[in-house]
């Protein structure tokens, strides 16, 4: 593209092997309902090192799904979608809640535990005939992950995989992933 | 400090003369209301020369101001807070809309043309001590802000400056920010 005459910035350093991503993760009890545990990636923004090193490895997770495109859920899925799609050079959309994207888009409903909620995304700039990765902080029980996918299928592109901080597996939400390829880099 | 033996990522390559970030501005007439233009950023999210070098923009600005933490507003502050915090090696926090943060947090209250808003914040990860750079995609009328510098202030920081992608003019935002420094890529 003749925008692009930059080399992917692929060419960050290597990750020294003594980052334990688990140890930037704060569990808070109760939020945001009772006995829930909230995991926090807060500390992670906080300790560029850790946040780097969950980048590289996210990165990493898309590019072995030959994304041609990276799409981030809101509000998290923000933080790191956008560092991931800059260092794989590719274009990011953001799948937002109802109300936030100001041109024509697509919407999808999904039912909660306790009512639905709604998310859209753009039909231009485009996803169609895109190799979309989907990037989050979180895979819960997998309503919100599931619904994005829906939406990316609607405007057209595939879904290439799913790429999480962080997995609650008691929840089995890959199991409402359609078999789509699902990886995270932490398991609770 | 221990965990982060690695240079900052300050070396990407030059940006090319060519790059007009406002081609890749979109505006929507009458959204969210009648008789607002609403300028669109995800046309520049979709094309990754441009979005790069709107974040490179941005972190040479942070930069100038010697941020030691960047902080970024919900929602859009987020794509390119990030960026701009791995650029310059530095922690992030995010600046949350009500009931978000899990812990311990300050909040700040704030008019809007009709009725209010809240911003939170958390103590810790702390902003205590930092020159802070609060990234935004759009600085409008300047009351979320002014609402985020109080909330950076109340906790021990200090406003080092603002980075904003956009900046319209006519709205006379900058003059709520109490003379901090501003910076906007694009104007209109």
């Amino acid at each position: 593209m003749s925008l692009d005459p930059h080399p992917p910035l692929r060419k960050h350093p290597p990750m020294p092997p003594d980052i334990d991503l688990r140890t930037h993760i704060r569990a808070i009890p109760d939020f945001p309902q009772p006995g829930i545990v909230f995991r926090d990636i807060t500390p992670l923004l906080h300790e560029p090192a850790a946040f780097r090193a969950a980048n590289e490895q996210l990165a990493e997770i898309a590019r072995s799904f030959d994304a041609t495109l990276i799409a981030g859920i809101e509000a998290r899925g923000f933080l790191f979608g956008t560092p991931v799609a800059e260092r794989l050079n590719l274009p990011f959309v953001p799948i937002r809640k109802p109300g936030k994207l100001p041109a024509d888009r697509a919407s999808v409903f999904y039912e909660l535990e306790y009512g639905h909620d709604s998310l859209e995304l753009h039909r231009d700039p485009s996803v169609d005939r895109h190799r979309v990765v989907i990037v989050d902080d979180l895979l819960a029980t997998g309503g919100t992950a599931a619904a994005a996918a829906q939406l990316v299928e609607e405007l057209g592109g595939t879904v290439a995989g799913y790429a999480f901080v962080i997995e609650l597996d008691a929840l089995e939400g890959r199991a409402r992933l359609d078999g789509h390829s699902v990886q995270a880099l932490l398991h609770y």
